[in-house]
């Protein structure tokens, strides 16, 4: 903190977004979120990366191993997205085409998300912050073995300057004002939250009488 | 218990399914799942009613008023069945339509979801087995305002004889052989439990080569 | 279980509620509850209480000592109802005068709520039901040390046949069909239930259009 | 943390409230509090705005849709305060009235509370310290979807300056001293903490004697 | 549960304390209490079979090894207590030094608590109740590993008929009536339970001026 | 309940152990437990079969698809066991193999233990009770989606007349009396239960000097 | 955090002890702490302050009204201790007497401890840390209304530069080498974890024989 | 944090490990991980010490009275590293043994854990930093009284600028690039990790088709 604190705020001309390891194998190793709530946040990103038309990156470390391959929903969501298999490379900003793909963009905010929180997030988040990029961490759209580890993650992030975001929070900084698209919005909110959805039917049942 | 226990297993070709006041207003009462893990248990249920061709039968309290509308999920699921909004009874065993309904389908197992579990739930509940049906409570698509209310609840089904079960136990009994469809079962089992499909997908990326 | 049960339900021309040691001090000791979640759920079975016109008794231990005074609120809900403060049984069933306030309500079926679970409730249900009175425990007007004490004393009293409700199922097996007083129930359900009356704000601003 | 640090301390002088998006329907979103634990904080800080006679500023988010009214206890509480229902804005500062309103205030303290805490709160509170202004961020009386993404919010705030308070030290702070008002704050108190109002009760009783 | 239900109620001329390994090696393996609650409670107990003259019976496994020694706090309350350290039984009801000094009592009421639950308590207790004794488990005085073998713990011994209690209960249920002695069971209680000391102090305070 | 509750006992000479479902795929599955607790627990029930020489039986599920191969640990430990891989029952219960194998060895209790508790445990269990076997369930090394199926699992089971056990009350029930095989029984309880063998280094430290 | 941390360190030369509002009503709203943890930690930190023969200051708020007197055995710990009690300030910072006593100690580093936390705690702690003392917050020996207060308030300290502390680090900073009395930090210690004297039972049966 | 952020990352060429106090009487204390956990997680953070061939130091604090001996796993581990068993510093810092063997190290990055967090890893870190080391502390393999005292003692420790791990956390910052050895780095975490193990029989089963 300090008297002079700028308000460094996620601005969809200028974030994109990086997916590091959703891959079929590592998120069973998932444990502090239920997973059909983590599912449920990191398609809810994805679905912001493409509403908002951000750049979006995929990487993923060994796709032929058992770590298996990148969740066919985000296959499906990036077709034609940068997807960088790293060779070997646990820290993703230590790959070249990695790193590459991201200069490619132009942007200067990353916002990212992936399995597991202490290594395939937070490496890549530290070392970000490092060029001199604005880091925002989803932090429900990445996953990790409890919260003992999740927290020291977060700690460490947060110290080195990294936001902590939830998927909602960056949809909404994003969007800035409802009239930018209010049904564009509400239909994500609504695919993604349930009871916002309840909301919505509760609302039509009564105004169509 | 006793020494002549009789195993009351659940049979596709006697079983059918209540489903009780899922209502959009009533769900954000539910507490004691978080909304996205609720919903995808009724989904999941609701697509077990189908899968097994189970009859089922909707019904309603109150749906122009605060309650809000049954869920849309539900009625375009179920767009031929039985569908009874209740004019006041919080039974709905009370509802001379509704247990009509049940009889007309000739099935003696009762596998019953609702909100809220200690009123919507348990009050059919507790009146199907004094008439002699076998009573299947599916805990984990039923909900209520915090587990306080849920163990009351649940304690006083079963010690009047009510099954406990999930969706997830529901689906295996009635299915009993995986070669009776195994692409169904595993088309819904993926479709609702995401680590599952993380299986699927790693299994599928291996075989593939 | 057994193939004959017979539902037990809650009739509001055979109910009387017990409120046993709801007392200034010895509400302090639940830890089990919230303060306020406790306060509102106590505070609910008393309008039930009222609204339903069910012969209410009140007693409490040791007014004058550490134990503190009947809380204020449940004094004033029932200025004429039989008020039997012990002068030292803990068991209040021991106490001739509330066996005999009891009895002079002619009435079979107890509600029972107090403090603490495991002894200002468990004791008297036991007796009660000994003497072939019909037990229902709103476990969550009901309060105690911690979830340990709480959940030995639901197990006790369940064996011995007691049912565990919660408040919001009292009110509802009691009434039965929302056409008796529609007004009358919705408007407890939203005094006690924040957002029950979230959902009638939102339903009457939308028909208010 | 520094050497020169300086006790930024709320006074009444100079702070105003903010309740942001305490809508019926944004608010049964809310589940890191349970709905009568949640009420009871916005209320408190209700009557802390009140009793302090702080300006207080409150703004909605499209009350005409599914969000939701502004509860109707707020709406009684502050029938004068300046009211500002934003046609789209989702950051309450991007509003030019709200910010207006605020700057008509003369006030520099900040006390803000709102619906979801990483948006409707942290959007405002971050733009607040850019803009110089001194926040407090009341997290008892701000609601959001899980603990995950409260801690992630209270994060961001933290580190951009703002003091996470809860409404009974926001009360504390502001008042300074008991006998500015000893009846007053003690009724507030007793108001909102069942627990004190049973200590008073237990008191009072004594000293009747 | 039936309709013969007869209340087995604890009786201070009819009971019996069974104290088992509560030895300073095995107590370390407890986990779902903390250490200081745990032995809080045991000690409760220790206090409650010393003020109603219970008999009171001591048994441990291999002292000499890592087990440990009995903890000094019961060696100290019990001197002269039937002290049977089993030279190998694992179920202390298959000692008979131990069966015997329990028919020695004349006792039918067994109160029992040790370490750990599912094993130290529940085969005894098993044992117990299938030669006819009434027994009672004093839960909270008794630990275990964790919550899952409490509970399947709990269960099995729960459904051979054994009572499950707190040791406020069972000092409770011997005592009756406050006035068989006022001070000393409420220096009893203050001794474990702190805020109940507060309340007292508090009573104190006020009623000494 | 009843008062000629006979304490059905594990003995070493009548009980049988089956092994349901513990395959590398499914056990990712598991979310009640750590994955660590859960794969010690399992590991701790193959060592008491081994030591208790328990004729022991297992079963898999489609070994060749995502459900992934038994654990290989379980397969070295038991080189001779029968093993039935099922082409389809999901009840293993239903497969004449296993049932075969399981009468082949003569023993009348099952100790049960299974991937997932509600279906691979419960419905052998509740098919052998209703057979006339003496039912086990090893809670601990049993695993399910989460608390609310493994709960109701576990009601349904000890409705039917399971026995809820942890696998430490196993080993200790089947083994009597620590003079049977002290070092052999020590061995085991250190190899799974940490502070058990940080007990015993304490010991052997100090009688070593 | 920055390169030239410098390391500050509790000193039994350089530290006084702040007991604020540690009074028997006060210590009844305390929910974030069972009650006899509590009190534990609140006894060993009044021990600590004893056996380094640090001065300690105590302050209470309204002991005549429903707050209650300090708890006796404060009182008893510190009888010649400066005693404050406040006649209305909150932040007890704000009595001169209090910041004379403090002042009279000579000391500059502040240990302190109080209920509750947010108020009594927070207040004088960030008061003081702006007058140039280093203060250390016992979190274990404070407690309030839940874990949101606590963890706010905790924020809010640390935040300013206050050390979060737990009283046995409290202790073992301050006694730096055990050789300095091993039996007097030994029989502290063994006072207040109870493990902690479980394994010195444990080693000195062994020792003794 | 600050625009000029450094990630300083771990070196296997600059990392040192540091082992404080893993002794068996002082890991009975730990309650803040289960003990299968903890023991775990220690033991893989010696794995990577070994793998990495990070020069290692054990000390201990008291090992012939109640702390116990350093439990086996670590002793036979480390043959060879520098063992320094305090005579009484609390602080491993203050013991110059154990200072000089770090400097003899020439590493600048230390990485810490031990038991109890709060005195035996936040003391020595403290120092660490102050003298200008880089810390790392591995909170997974650290283990206190409860989540109070380890969140109160890493708030301290990551103000002053350490940096907050687990134990899979250092081991892929210090392996940067799988292809520095596959079998070794996959061997350890399928050691450490049941559910990557699982991955990888899931793998074999398949691909050895």
């Amino acid at each position: 903190m300090s008297d002079q604190f700028k308000y460094k705020r996620l601005s969809k001309d200028d974030a994109a977004v990086l997916l590091v390891d959703h891959q079929s194998g590592l998120i069973t190793l998932v444990q502090d979120f239920s997973p059909g709530e983590f599912k449920n946040n990191v398609l809810a990103l994805a679905d912001i990366a493409q509403f908002f038309k951000l750049p979006t990156i995929l990487t993923t470390s060994f796709e032929d191993g058992p770590n298996g391959p990148l969740v066919p929903e985000l296959k499906e969501a990036f077709p034609d997205a940068p997807f960088i298999p790293r060779p070997g490379q646990i820290n993703a900003w230590d790959n070249e085409d990695f790193r590459n793909a991201i200069k490619a963009t132009g942007r200067k905010q990353l916002i990212i998300a992936g399995v597991v929180t202490e290594v395939c997030v937070a490496f890549p988040a530290l070392s970000a912050i490092e060029e001199g990029y604005e880091v925002f961490v989803v932090t429900d759209a990445s996953g990790t073995f409890n919260e003992v580890t999740r927290h020291a993650a977060w700690n460490r992030m947060a110290e080195a300057g990294a936001q902590l975001m939830s998927w909602f929070g960056v949809a909404c900084e994003l969007h800035r004002d409802w009239r930018n698209d209010i049904e564009g919005l509400g239909s994500l909110l609504s695919n993604h939250i349930p009871n916002y959805r309840n909301l919505i039917s509760s609302y039509l049942a009564k105004t169509s009488k």
